[in-house]
C-alpha cells in the first residue's frame, strides 16, 4: 500500500463532467487500497471570474480580502470533487488549507508555508477516507487570516503535504503528458522527458518552462519528494522528477518502478499505456541535455558610460535591488576609449519601471551617461546534468545559432545550464535549431537509442 | 456612539452595483462614529447555483460536503462587500462564521448555535473597523467542520452576534419596507406595522409570515435584542420588533428613538424619510390585531374511527412524532353513533409522506378504520397582543368569514392568536376580508388615527 498525493489543476476540474472523470481516476487508487490525498485547484476560470468581480467594486482590493475572495474557488471545487467521489462509492472528505494544517506567514497573495500540521488529513487516511485539500491557500500563523500562496500555489500545497505525510509520490496532473524537451508549440519535434533531476527541472522552470513553478520544485528537492508530472487524460507515464535514482514509486494502482528505470523502459515504447511490465533494457544513453527552455518575459536595461571606479557598479546593483527588481543576467563591457564601462542587466518586464525610476533617481551618485531599455529580447536556455561531463556543449550551441544567423546578445552559464539572450523575433528559431543540434528531436532520439549514431 | 448589527440578504447584494449601494449605507453609520457589524448572505442566486452544481455530480451529496460547498457563497459576498467598503474609505474586514466565533453543534444543514465567541469581531471594532461576517454558517465544536444554520440562517447569525456583542439594535435589511399587516400580494390594502412585540412576531412567523424566521425571533426575544426590519432601498423606518417599549435604539446615523414612540411617530407620516425629528403625538390607539398571516404549505391528515380507548390517540401522536413530522393543529371529534373518534392534524406537506407511512405501519396497534390526506388546505391567522383585552375578536373573525361564504374547517387559538383552516382556494379571500374586518386596511387606519372612528 502506498500513500499518494495527487494534484489536479483547474483545467482537470473545469466542469461537472471533468470532476467525475477525475473522481474515477482517484477511485482506482483508493479501491486498490492506497491512501490518497488529493489537492485541487479552482474550477476552470473561477479564480479569474472572482477577480473580475472584485474589480467591479474597486481598483485597489485589500490583499487580505482578495485572498478571502479567491479561496472560495477551491472551496467549491474540493467540495464538489468530494461529492463525486462519495457518489462513486469512495469515502472522501474535503478540507480547506487551514483545516489541512497549511500554516503560513501573513504575506497575503504570496504567503510562504511555515509548517504543515496535517493531523486531520492523517486521521481521515487512517479511517480509510480520501482527503481532498484546497490548493493554493493556507492560514496565517500570526493573524489567523486566510492566505494564498501565489502563482503555482496548488503545486506547492501538494508537495508540502507530500513532504509532511512522507508520501511515496506526489503526482501533478495537468492536460499535458509531462515535461517536454522544449515547448511543443515552438519546437514541434519536442519529446517528453521521462526522468529528470530536481536541479535540471529547477533550471528549466527558472528559465521559462511553465509546467512546474520553481518554488514547488525547490520544496520537492529539499524534502526529497519524488514528483510525477502527468496527464489526467491518459494512463501513460509522464515525467518523474527526483534526485534519487533508487527510489521506488507507484506509477499506477498496481505498478511501482525504480526511478532510474523509467527512462530506459519509457524509451522502449514511449506511447505505452500503463501498467508496464516490460523489463527489457534498450540501453539508452542519457542525452547530454534534458531540455530547451525559453522566456519572453524579460527586458534588458543598459547603463552606458559608468565611470570605472570601484563601488560604482555595486551602487547600481544596490539601487536596482532596492527597487524590488529580481536581476537575472549581468554583462559588463569596458570601453576601449575611456575609463568607463557599460553594464547590461536583464529582469522581469514587470520590474522594469521601478528599476528604471530608481536608476534615474541615482543619476548623480552613479555618474552614468545614459540608460537604455529594451523589452524585445528573448532568452533561450539549455539544461542538462550531462553537460558536466561533455566538453564542447557551448561550442555546439554557438555554432548552431551562428549557422542559423541568430545573434547572441548576452550569455550566462551554470554547471548544468547555458542561457543566451537574442532578439525576441529570433527566439522561436533559436529554440528549434538548438533542439535539433543536441539530438533532441523525436526522430533523432530514436536514432540515438536504436542506432547509436546521429549525435 | 452605538453598536449596530446590520444584516443584508441575497437580493440586497445581488451584483456589484447592489454591493456598492449597501456599502454606501453602511459607511453612513461608520462615518458617523458608530461601530458596525455587517452580516451578509450569498449574492443573489449563488447558493442555488452551487446546489445545482452539486446535483450535476451526485443525487446524494454528503451533508458535510454540501455545507462546505454552499458556504463559499457568503465567503464571496463578504469579501466583495469588504472591498467595496474599503474603496469607499471605510476600513473593513471580512470574517467567516468560524472566524467570527459562531460555534455550533455538528448537525450539518441545520446546525444550532452553541455559543458565540466574537473576540476577533470585538478586536476589529476596537480598532475602528467595520466587521463583515458571513451569515448562515458556523463551525462545529466537536468536529471542527463547517456547518450551516438552515433556512433563515443569516438572520440568526445577525441576532446571535447582536446578542453576544450587546448591540443597540439588529437591523434586518431586505427589499421590503418591514413587516406588513398581511402579505401585500394577497391583501393590497396591507400596511406596514411600525412596532410589534416578539411574541406577536413569533406567532406571525410561525403561521406563514416569511419576512423573519421563527428561530431568529426566538433568539432575539431570549436575549432582548431589538430588531429593526427595514428596506435597503430607502432610509425609511421599517418595523421594530421588541418587548421593551422603553428601549432607545438608533434608527439612523443621527437619530435614536424610544421603541414605544415608533408607532405614534410613524403614523404621523408613514412615508417620511429618516432622520425624523417630529415629536408630535398623533394619539394613535394601538390596533387590536397586528397582522394577518397565511400559509399554504401544510396538509391535513384525518384518521377515521379511532377506538375511543385511553392511549389510542396518544399512540397516534407518538407514531406521527416518531416519523419526524412537526404537528401543527389537532382536532378530535367524537362520533355520535359509536365509540370512536376522528382525529385530524395538520403538518408541513413535506413531512406528510413519512407520517402517513408511519400511521399505516401502526394500523393494527391504533385500530383505526381509514386514513385520509388533503393537501388543498390553507391556514389564516390573526395575531395581536390587543386581543387579550378585547372581547369579541373571535366573533368578528367568524362573522366576517361567514359573510364571505368561507367555511372554517379547523380552529386553534392562543392568547394572542387565532388560526383557522379553510379550503386553499378560499385562502386569499379569507386574508382580505379579515384584514378589512379588523380595520387594518390602509385607508381605515387613517380613519382610526385621524378620525377616531371606523372600528
Amino acid at each position: 500500500m502506498s500513500l499518494v498525493v495527487q494534484k489536479f489543476g483547474g483545467s482537470s476540474v473545469a466542469d461537472a463532467d471533468s470532476i467525475k472523470r477525475v473522481a474515477q481516476r482517484i477511485s482506482l487508487y483508493s479501491k486498490a487500497g492506497h491512501q490518497v490525498v488529493v489537492v485541487v485547484s479552482a474550477m476552470g476560470d473561477t479564480t479569474d471570474e472572482l477577480i473580475d468581480l472584485a474589480e467591479q467594486v474597486t481598483d485597489t482590493p485589500p490583499a487580505r480580502e482578495l485572498d478571502m475572495l479567491v479561496t472560495a474557488g477551491e472551496r467549491i471545487s474540493m467540495a464538489v470533487l468530494s461529492m463525486a467521489l462519495n457518489d462513486a462509492g469512495v469515502d472522501a472528505r474535503a478540507y480547506t488549507g487551514s483545516q489541512a494544517g497549511l500554516i503560513t506567514d501573513e504575506v497575503h497573495g504570496k504567503a510562504h508555508i511555515l509548517r504543515v500540521t496535517p493531523g486531520r488529513i492523517q486521521e481521515a487516511l487512517e479511517e480509510g477516507s480520501v482527503a481532498i485539500v484546497a490548493g493554493f491557500q493556507g492560514v496565517s500563523q500570526s493573524t489567523k487570516d486566510i492566505t494564498t500562496l501565489g502563482r503555482g500555489g496548488s503545486d506547492t500545497t501538494a508537495v508540502a503535504l507530500a513532504a509532511a505525510l512522507e508520501a511515496d509520490v506526489c503526482e501533478i496532473y495537468s492536460d499535458v503528458d509531462g515535461v517536454f524537451s522544449a515547448d511543443p508549440r515552438v519546437a514541434p519535434a519536442a519529446r517528453r522527458v521521462p526522468y529528470i533531476s530536481c536541479e535540471e527541472m529547477l533550471d528549466l522552470a527558472a528559465n521559462g518552462a511553465k509546467i512546474l513553478m520553481v518554488r514547488s520544485v525547490e520544496y520537492a528537492r529539499r524534502y526529497a519528494v519524488p514528483l510525477h508530472v502527468r496527464s489526467s487524460y491518459s494512463g501513460r507515464l509522464g515525467t518523474i522528477v527526483s534526485d534519487d535514482p533508487e527510489r521506488v514509486i507507484p506509477i499506477d494502482p498496481d505498478v511501482t518502478i525504480r526511478t532510474a528505470d523509467v527512462a530506459r523502459r519509457d524509451a522502449a515504447d514511449p506511447t505505452k499505456e500503463l501498467p508496464m511490465d516490460d523489463h527489457s533494457d534498450p540501453g539508452l544513453e542519457a542525452p547530454i541535455i534534458s531540455g530547451v527552455a525559453h522566456d519572453r518575459s524579460e527586458g534588458k536595461i543598459t547603463v552606458v558610460e559608468v565611470p570605472d571606479i570601484p563601488g560604482r557598479a555595486a551602487l547600481l546593483f544596490d539601487v536596482v535591488a532596492g527597487s524590488g527588481a529580481n536581476i537575472d543576467m549581468i554583462v559588463q563591457n569596458s570601453s576601449t576609449v575611456d575609463d568607463t564601462v557599460a553594464i547590461s542587466l536583464t529582469l522581469p518586464e514587470d520590474d522594469a519601471p521601478a528599476a528604471l525610476k530608481a536608476i534615474e533617481q541615482s543619476h548623480e551618485a552613479i555618474g552614468y551617461a545614459e540608460v537604455r531599455y529594451n523589452d524585445q529580447i528573448g532568452k533561450v536556455s539549455i539544461v542538462g546534468a550531462g553537460m558536466r561531463s561533455h566538453p564542447g556543449v557551448s561550442a555546439t550551441l554557438f555554432r548552431s545559432l551562428g549557422e542559423a544567423g541568430i545573434n547572441i546578445d548576452m550569455i550566462s552559464t551554470s554547471e548544468i545550464r547555458i542561457s543566451v539572450v537574442t532578439e525576441q523575433s529570433a527566439l522561436d528559431d533559436a529554440v528549434r535549431v538548438i533542439h535539433s543540434a543536441f539530438g533532441l528531436d523525436a526522430e533523432q532520439t530514436e536514432a540515438v537509442v536504436y542506432g547509436g549514431t546521429g549525435r
